[in-house]
């Protein structure tokens, strides 16, 4: 569908391609945050803010951020994402979000709009598990939510600390922006739904929070050759029930009204040696889900599973034990209502949905109204080269937060 | 039971003791081949032999051999195991079968019988997997089955041809026993059938066949938090399945008349990353048959289940690898007979059974009229510091040994 949107398609193409040029040559696509290829991609995005008008600064987090002064002092919108990828990863994640917020400032100047709000686009710092092992390092600093003992991590001799110094950032100051009063992120979906069910825009209503639950299993290491089927403990089976048992409880959970997915992402045998039946298998389930509710009853479910399954197998399994529980963070209900109907008005269809991922939003969420759209991404691929979302596609979103931000101005 | 014995349970246990107090003393029981502790069990067992009249050397494969003249000149009859250990190994595998061989050879003296054979009595070289990582070394190389390229591996700096001449053989030479009749050997049944069924002598009928092979599960990796449940590739589950079909073929089959086992012993998964599902898959099963027939069904089986596994979880599966595939060894017949007239003489309970483990036996076997008898060990356990037999078992089977040697003599 050719719409007539506020927003230009061409100016978004040539700035994703331009930070695609801006990549580790031999791993497209990768530019990780603080390596010299993501401040070559941060000198470029800092240019094209320049040309679009805004006042540049790096702010005491580390995040590359876009100033528009309003008209009135009623606060600061602020539009962003990250331009920092994983390994090997896709040219979408998180630039699209960067791209859009920069088209929006790009078209109200375009247009002779004048907002009473500061407008700000941001670039957050290390949003992807970084070379310090943590994520959403920007967004975190930037609201004083960034755990005071990160800035001691060290990776190849340099600390987060010198590391928040070198792209600009003072580690010393964390906090202080009172003055939001809406965050904006569009992001591509990391999933198949929207795709798959043909609607342009998916309105974030919750990102999942993220439950971490390691299961252990300890068989009897016996010989392969010797010991009788029936005369078994072996490991490896009892744990593939439980792998199944996992699959089938979150198969129905994820069939309920709220988001919910689990993955046995780590599985490591011991002693793994061909004529040996295995005695001991760890795994750790990655669980998601919108409503803490459903990662209780999918909790005591996996605890009643590994119970039936010790009994019926043999096996010694430890109680199912948490090591760590991110609850769910809901977008602002008010915000996520504008979103809607910004879409609307430009004839997009759009959706309520969950992310499942983390993002930068996230963060502002638990101080400030936030709220994301998602836009398709190919087959749901991301994280990986063939990472793919048409400019049609981000430059619709760009629109709905373009009609988004006039209308939190004029609130 | 009390019984009558030909042979004495207390020089048994006394030489069972001795080599128990051979061991490195931080990880009891450790004996490996080419190792000073190997070298020390050995000086005490040639000791031992000297004190019983036997005439020894250490043959040109690497073997201790007690020598017993015999009045006639009808050839050989041997008897023996080995005296080396896994790692962290126990006191009776191996270790029995070459006691209770002495024993024999003691408890003729004492009797003041002349038997018209010669009779040996073997220590064979390194029938456990090795520093050099291969197996029955010494009873391959007497009869001319060691591999010639074995010779150039090496371990430490050392070649195999290097440790052979430090145990005092000669690796230039290798078979040339035309002169040997018949092989017994007594070994821990390694497996709990003997001492559930309360049976005294497990009559060795075949040793089974060892088929490898290899599956490749080929899935997708998709983010773990944002891919529903219903849109994944995931190989750890298609894995699961696989396992748990082969479970289930291996537990029909081994209801069936002959022996059977399978067991998945190694499993590896990629990326293996907490918050990806699972795309790769690797696994090696190990299948133990005394039937080809049956080794055959089995692979049948598992190519099924791997066909209609990957249509059912949306994955590829490769088709299932043989990586290696040892054919089952028959025991002689006639020796087996005469084994079971021996027990049943005895007043000793016997079954017939197939060693699913691996054995110089099964060398012997290849070329020689060979047999094999199990005695009962505690739980099963075996290649572990819990493995236990009692010494009035291992005196009952060298009885049987005994009388069979006399049979064998006589005919």
């Amino acid at each position: 569908m050719t719409r007539n949107l506020p927003v230009k398609t061409d100016r978004i193409a040539a700035d994703i391609d331009a930070l695609a040029a801006i990549t580790e040559p031999d791993r497209p696509w990768t530019r990780r945050a603080f390596t010299p290829m993501f401040l070559k991609g941060r000198a470029y995005l800092e240019r094209r803010f320049k040309e679009a008008g805004l006042a540049t600064r790096i702010d005491a987090a580390g995040n590359l951020i876009g100033f528009r002064k309003g008209a009135g002092s009623k606060g600061t919108i602020m539009l962003g994402s990250h331009s920092d990828t994983v390994p090997n990863g896709g040219r979408f994640d998180g630039i699209a979000g960067v791209v859009a917020a920069l088209e929006v400032a790009r078209s109200l100047d375009e247009a002779g709009i004048a907002l009473e709000h500061d407008l700000e686009i941001a670039d957050f710092l290390a949003e992807e598990v970084s070379i310090f092992g943590v994520s959403c390092i920007g967004s975190r600093g930037m609201l004083g939510l960034r755990p005071a003992e990160w800035l001691e991590r060290e990776t190849d001799g340099m600390s987060l600390a010198e590391g928040i110094r070198m792209v600009g950032g003072d580690p010393a100051i964390g906090g202080g922006r009172g003055d939001i009063k809406t965050f904006l992120e569009l992001h591509i979906e990391q999933g198949p739904v929207l795709e798959k069910e043909r609607i342009d825009i998916g309105v974030v209503t919750a990102i999942a929070g993220i439950t971490r639950i390691e299961i252990v299993v300890e068989g009897r290491a016996d010989h392969a050759g010797t010991t009788p089927m029936g005369a078994r403990r072996d490991a490896l089976t009892a744990a593939s029930r439980v792998v199944l048992g996992i699959e089938r409880i979150a198969s129905e959970l994820a069939q309920g009204p709220s988001h919910f997915a689990a993955t046995v992402g780590e599985f490591s045998m011991e002693p793994n040696a061909a004529n040996v039946v295995p005695s001991h298998v760890r795994m750790l389930i990655d669980a998601r889900a919108e409503d803490p509710a459903v990662m209780e009853s999918f909790s005591e479910a996996v605890s009643a599973l590994t119970e039936q399954t010790a009994k019926r197998s043999g096996v010694t399994i430890t109680p199912p034990r948490r090591i760590s529980n991110n609850p769910a963070t809901p977008m602002a209900a008010s915000v996520v209502a504008l979103l809607e109907k910004s879409a609307t008005g430009l004839d997009a269809p759009s959706r309520r949905m969950v992310s499942g991922a983390g993002h930068d939003a996230a963060f502002l969420a638990k101080v400030v109204p936030a709220a994301m759209i998602f836009i398709a991404c190919r087959d749901g691929r991301s994280h990986a080269p063939e990472e793919w979302a048409d400019n049609d596609d981000i430059a619709l979103g760009a629109a709905v937060l373009y009609e988004t931000v006039l209308k939190l101005d004029r609130q």
